[in-house]
């Protein structure tokens, strides 16, 4: 689904991702982790698609939101599992959402 | 792949997207404009992911540049088609990328 974020200015966490071939608890932690960061203040939405390459952006209120969800104790550990199981690469990108345009037929 | 992006600050475009049915033409034109994207000025990287969903970020080196990309004409043709045949919604955000932080195995 297509977030459905408030009038900017808001902030996004690009989170972008390649994998190992190690599938073990990926999906389970991977939903459990978007359960979480629902529960979150701030949280506003997310949007995510994976091929070779995955895109995970979530929406924040602010940056205080972000640096919250950051050390929230359960997703500190699921990055580091990410990092020892999961991911071969990944970049993640904290932006200010300065403008938006939606269309909708 | 994951885009190599230069320190921050940058800016990256988040383009959201839900496809109608109709495919004619669709994978073109989205090569056509992807090529034509990496000739633009100020043009960084692109990232992109389809489930559901589909994901696009592309980055560029200031708002000026994705002013220049918006108005170039190819593009706005191609977008103009977009919303007649190909995107049953979509949404579109301009982002300021204030942090980043890369993992590589």
């Amino acid at each position: 689904m297509i977030a459905k974020t408030p009038e900017t200015p808001y902030y996004a966490v690009i989170f972008t991702t390649l994998r190992t071939d190690v599938d073990k608890g990926y999906l389970e932690m991977a939903e459990k982790m978007e359960t979480l960061a629902k529960e979150q203040p701030g949280y506003l939405g997310i949007e995510s698609a994976r091929n070779d390459v995955g895109i995970t952006v979530s929406y924040w209120r602010d940056l205080e939101s972000i640096k919250t969800w950051k050390h929230q104790i359960d997703h500190a550990k699921a990055r580091d599992l990410g990092r020892e199981l999961w991911y071969a690469q990944y970049q993640l990108r904290i932006c200010k959402v300065e403008r938006d345009y939606g269309f909708n037929k």
